[in-house]
C-alpha cells in the first residue's frame, strides 16, 4: 500500500474494535451503576489551557498548532483542565456533588512504544464541589467495581493510596527545607525503582544527614497496615490521618478493602494535587489508572474554589494486562449475528428479502448473503459470521407447513415451521 | 471564566452528551442489526491520504500541522481515505464482501456556522467487494432503518437518489462535450437552487442550444415515477436502468420504498462517485446524508480494484432536525438512577454503604447523598437524579422486619420489608 498508518495510532479493525468496545461500554456501565454521569468537551482547545496547568513544558508534548486566526489550538493531551474550564463556567447552574464521567480520546506527541500511543482513550471519573474524603473512596470504589467486572482479582492489581499533604508534613518535619521540597517529592517519586544508594545520594544532596534519611525511609517503607498509626507520628496531620482512616473503613464496609493497600511512595507529580493519590498498579509496577485530590485546579483556570477529585485510566495499558491475564471475553474474538437467513428453495429470493426487513425491524441482527450461492456455502457464510441461528427459506409461499427451516449452531436442532409460526416463536 | 472553548466546537454537559449518546447509540444499534461490523482509524492520517483523493485545495479545509519529523499530519475531515488504506492493506484477509460501520469524530477547518461545526461525529456505512446493486440496496435499506427508528417518517425526510452514468450518458447524447462535462455537472448541481435562468445561461455558456438545453432540463426534471422508463430514451445504459429497477424492487420488497424517489439532480460532486447517487433531504434542501458508489477509490489510494458503496450522516443537522419535529425522546432531558439509597434512621451510615455496594454488584445504577441531611433533603436529591425508586434505610440492624422502607416514584407506593427480602424482591 502507498499509505500507512502514522506510527503510534491504531486502525480499529473489527477485531480491535471490538475490544476497544468492550473496555469503553465496560467503563460506561460501571460509571452510570455508580451514579456518574457522562460528559465530554472538545478535543481541540486552546493551548493556553493546558500550559496554566502544566507549565510550558508541556506544550512540547502534545500537538498543536495555528489556525488561520493565529490561535494556538492544542489536541488535548488530558481532559481535566476541559472539565475545570466547563464546571468553572456553570458553577452556579450544577447543582453538587457534580459526579461526572467522561472517554475522552487524547493526543500526546510522544515516541511511541509499548503501552504508550499517540492516540488514546481514557476512562476518567471526577467528583467536584465535594471536599469530604467520602468523594475520594467513592472514586476509588469505582474503580475496584471496574476492576471486579474485568475479572481483575486483588492478586492481579492493587490501588496503591499515598497521601500528598502527610509526605510533606514528614518531609518537612525530619529536616527537609522548604525550598528544597520539590526534589525531595522528585526523589520520593522515583524511590521504588531506584537502588538505595541512589536515593540515599540524592537525599544526601538535598543537605540530610544519614540519620534524618533513615528516618524518612523508615516512614516511607513501613507496612501498609502500620500507615495509618505511624501518621500520629507526624506534627499537624490529624485531619488527613482521620481521613484516611475513614477511607478504610469506608471501602471496608462496601466490601472492596482487598482491593487497596497504603503506600507513601504514592506522590504523582509535583504541584497539582492537594490530598489522597493513588495509582492502580499490577505486577511490574505498570500502572493502570492514577489520580487523586486536585482542590486547586478550578481556580488556576479562572474559575471559583471548589474541591475536586478523580482519576485517570487509559485503554492502552489495561488492554495489555487484560490480554496477558487472559481475562478478555472469548466472544470478542469472532463476529455476531442473531440470525442469518438462507435463498434455499426455487424463487426464494423475494421471500428472503421480506423476512430479513421483518427480522431487522424486530431488532434482530439478521443477514443475507448477496451471492444466490447453494445452500451449503450460505451456510458457510453464516457460521463465519458468527450467526447463533439460520433460517431456510425453503418455498416462496410462506403459509405452506415447512416454508421454513431454523437451525440452531449451538445445539444443531432443525425445525421446519410457517414464517407466521417462526415469527410468533421469537416472542 | 478565563478560558473558553473554540469557536465551533462543542461541550457536551451531560444533557447535550444523552442526546449525543442517543444517536450514536441508535446508529450503532441499526448497524449491527443490519449486520454492519463496526470499525474505526486513527483521527491522526498523512494528509497525502486525503488530497490524493480531493485534490490539493482540501488541505486548505482541514487542520493540518507539521509533526517533529517534518511529516505533515492531517486531523480526518472525513472516514472514506482510511477506509480505504485499511481495506487495501488487508484486502487478501477480509472476507468480502465487507460490511463496516464507523461513527468518526471529524474535523474541519471552516467558518462555524448553523449545522456546520468544526468538530462533529458522522455515521458511516459501507460495502467494499460487491459490485452488485444489491449492496447499494443494503446501504440505503440500513439508512431508512435508522430513520424509522428515530421516528422520521417519509413526509419528514426522502432519499433523492440519483443516478451519475446515466447523467453523464444523457448529457453527451444531448451535446454536451467531454470537456465541458466537469461545468456541465456543477450547473446540474447547482439547478434545484438557482432561477431557471441562471441555469440555463451556465449551459448556454458551455455551447448548448435551446433545444439541447430543453432536452437536458426535461430529463433532469422528470417525475420521480417515470424516471427509470426515461431511461430507455439516453443510449448505452441499459445495464445501469435495470440497477435502478433492481434497487426499486428491493427496497420495495423490504418495505421501504415510500422513503425513496428518483432525482437525477443527485449528482454529489465530481469526481469520486461512479454509480448510484443519493441524498436524504428534509425540507428546506437539507441534506441529512448523502452517498453512492465509488468503484474506484481504493485503487486512488494504491489497492486492489474492489466495488465500493455507502454513506456518511453527520449528527449536527440530524440533531436540530430531530429537535424541530420532537421526535428526541422526552427521557433526554434528565439523568437517571435504577435506586436511590437514603440513611434514615439513627447510625444507618454503615448499613447504607454496604447496600449501596450490593445493589452496584449487581448491576443497578445506584447511588445515596454526601451530606447527612434530613430525609426530605436526601429524597430531593432523589428526584433530582432521576431516581425510579427510593430504599429508605431505618434501622441498623438489616434483618430486623421493618429495615427499610422501599418507594416507588412512579406509583407512589411505599412498602417496608427487611434486607433480605428487599434483595429476593429484586430478582
Amino acid at each position: 500500500m502507498k499509505f500507512q498508518a502514522i506510527k503510534g495510532t491504531r486502525d480499529f479493525y473489527p477485531e480491535t474494535m471490538r475490544l476497544r468496545n468492550y473496555i469503553i461500554d465496560t467503563w460506561r456501565r460501571v460509571s452510570l451503576r455508580n451514579g456518574f454521569e457522562e460528559y465530554d468537551a472538545p478535543i481541540l482547545e486552546n493551548l493556553s489551557l493546558f500550559t496554566v496547568k502544566s507549565g510550558e513544558e508541556i506544550a512540547e508534548q502534545l500537538f498543536s498548532f495555528t489556525d488561520r486566526g493565529g490561535r494556538n489550538i492544542a489536541m488535548r493531551p488530558e481532559l481535566t483542565p476541559s472539565l475545570a474550564r466547563m464546571v468553572g463556567a456553570k458553577i452556579n447552574a450544577l447543582p453538587r456533588p457534580i459526579k461526572w464521567f467522561a472517554v475522552p480520546r487524547l493526543f500526546r506527541a510522544e515516541r511511541p512504544q509499548r503501552g504508550r500511543l499517540r492516540e488514546f482513550f481514557q476512562w476518567n471519573i471526577d467528583i467536584v464541589g465535594e471536599e469530604s474524603i467520602q468523594a475520594d473512596a467513592e472514586c476509588i470504589y469505582t474503580l475496584i467495581d471496574f476492576l471486579r467486572e474485568v475479572k481483575l482479582t486483588p492478586a492481579d492489581i492493587q490501588i496503591h493510596i499515598g497521601l500528598r499533604p502527610a509526605v510533606s508534613a514528614m518531609l518537612t518535619q525530619y529536616g527537609v527545607a522548604e525550598e528544597a521540597m520539590d526534589k525531595a517529592f522528585l526523589a520520593l517519586d522515583k524511590k521504588p525503582k531506584i537502588p538505595a544508594e541512589a536515593f540515599e545520594t540524592m537525599m544526601t544532596d538535598l543537605g540530610l544527614s544519614a540519620e534524618q534519611i533513615q528516618n524518612i525511609t523508615t516512614f516511607m517503607d513501613c507496612p501498609s497496615e502500620q500507615a495509618i498509626q505511624q501518621l500520629a507520628s507526624i506534627e499537624g496531620i490529624d485531619e488527613h490521618a482521620e481521613n484516611l482512616q475513614r477511607l478504610w473503613d469506608i471501602l471496608t464496609t462496601m466490601g472492596v478493602a482487598d482491593y487497596i493497600r497504603f503506600d507513601f511512595h504514592i506522590v504523582r507529580g509535583l504541584a497539582y494535587y492537594t490530598g489522597v493519590v493513588y495509582e492502580a498498579l499490577a505486577a511490574g509496577e505498570r500502572a493502570v489508572a492514577g489520580g487523586g485530590r486536585y482542590d486547586n485546579l478550578l481556580q488556576l483556570v479562572g474559575g471559583p474554589a471548589a474541591g475536586a477529585t478523580g482519576f485517570g485510566m487509559g485503554d492502552v495499558v489495561l488492554g495489555i494486562l487484560l490480554d496477558e491475564k487472559g481475562k478478555l471475553p472469548a466472544d470478542l474474538q469472532s463476529p455476531s449475528l442473531d440470525i442469518f437467513v438462507i435463498d434455499a428453495g426455487e424463487n426464494t429470493a423475494e421471500a428472503m428479502l421480506t423476512l430479513v426487513g421483518t427480522l431487522r425491524e424486530r431488532g434482530l441482527a439478521c443477514d443475507y448473503s448477496f451471492k444466490r450461492a447453494g445452500v451449503g456455502k450460505q451456510l458457510k457464510e453464516a457460521n463465519r459470521r458468527g450467526a447463533r441461528s439460520v433460517v431456510l427459506i425453503e418455498q416462496a409461499d410462506l403459509d405452506a407447513p415447512d416454508s421454513l427451516s431454523i437451525k440452531t449452531f449451538a445445539t444443531g436442532s432443525q425445525t421446519s415451521m410457517t414464517q407466521s409460526e417462526f415469527l410468533s416463536s421469537l416472542g
